[in-house]
């Protein structure tokens, strides 16, 4: 069988990102789609009318959706290419476990350093730096998440690095002074085609979250 | 090795239901060890320090977090007896969507029916009804969520089966009325020992929510 990759797609979003780095690992060939949030396409609406949201991966014309559920589909349906998930159950659930921890506090804590106003954006922003504590605390002296390679969370957590400078500019704190270990866990990481090639660069993705949101931010 | 398995479960908890219902159908025997959230067990806060909840699975001495991580450990770690997750690639990210949907969905919004007030209450109402019509038509006229037997989708749900009677009382809707399949559904999954015996009576639920949230829902 042909395999036909489309990826219904959006430069700056770390979620496609993910799925962009988990399809050059395995070394598949796809097509990116670009997606008009403003304008949704007809083929969005109909490969996701649950979320309506991107990444989509359409693979020989049927959708996969939500960013790890993507990421875990392309590890199961080239399984084949070396593996983002280990073998063992056991490191399997704890792969598990720091991708759902980074989706469930990442995005949507950082999102409000600049989404929101007052109280909420002040703890919010103990929320992240608390985040980012607990992953240097899980990373420790190892070379990666999983430990000796790149893996399942690594992937996870890197597409949210675009953002880093975003979420310390705005939060008003130093990503190397706080929390140098994931600084360069981020830096061996981009030494990767697959990493570097699918994240944006840090200081457009301020630029578009200024642009955007700069009324709420309060700056000229 | 021998097979140590504890579950650091609470009885109410919709999470820690779908780890009984798991274990049961894999045939496992467990300690099911109650925790009591208002005073912590120095177990529980050693095991799952990151989220200090449960349910916690502990196999062998080592912690598993968060039920559907849990799940799909159990289902990987004792993968002799029958699969809960399928095992066509496709499938199984059709299986993963549809929980990661529940896990987002039902309870966040559920829980505002009695945990807020006001706007927040009155459009959690209406997401939650949206909820339950997405979930009917994906049912549609299948035996269960995932064909013709009881696996993954259907166990992140039935969790929250104990809870249909809180939701449509303090909604004002009827299930029987309203979604007339996943009624029938329920009442298919509730003749499987596995899950009759994990969940709790939906009278009881409905009970001890109005007596921890009596004050907030105006009730006398």
């Amino acid at each position: 069988m042909a395999n036909e990759v489309v990826l219904l797609d959006l430069k700056l979003s770390p979620f496609a990102a993910r799925v962009r780095i988990a399809l050059e690992e395995k070394g598949i060939e796809y097509k990116s789609q670009v997606e008009d949030l403003s304008n949704k396409s007809s083929t969005l609406l109909k490969m996701n009318p649950v979320h309506q949201k991107i990444p989509v991966l359409i693979h020989n014309g049927r959708p996969i959706c939500e960013s790890m559920v993507i990421v875990q589909y392309i590890d199961e349906a080239w399984s084949h290419k070396h593996s983002l998930l280990p073998s063992d159950p056991y490191r399997r659930a704890h792969a598990r476990f720091w991708a759902d921890y980074i989706d469930k506090k990442m995005y949507p804590t950082g999102r409000n350093l600049w989404a929101s106003e007052g109280e909420l954006k002040e703890s919010s922003k103990k929320d992240l730096i608390q985040c980012f504590k607990i992953l240097e605390e899980e990373l420790g002296d190892k070379l990666y998440f999983g430990d000796e390679s790149f893996g399942y969370i690594d992937l996870a957590l890197i597409s949210f690095h675009s953002f880093f400078y975003t979420f310390e500019t705005l939060g008003n704190w130093s990503m190397v002074a706080e929390f140098p270990k994931l600084v360069e866990w981020g830096e061996r990481c981009l030494q990767k085609e697959s990493v570097s090639k699918s994240l944006s660069d840090q200081k457009e993705v301020y630029e578009v979250v200024l642009q955007i949101f700069k009324p709420k931010l309060g700056i000229e």
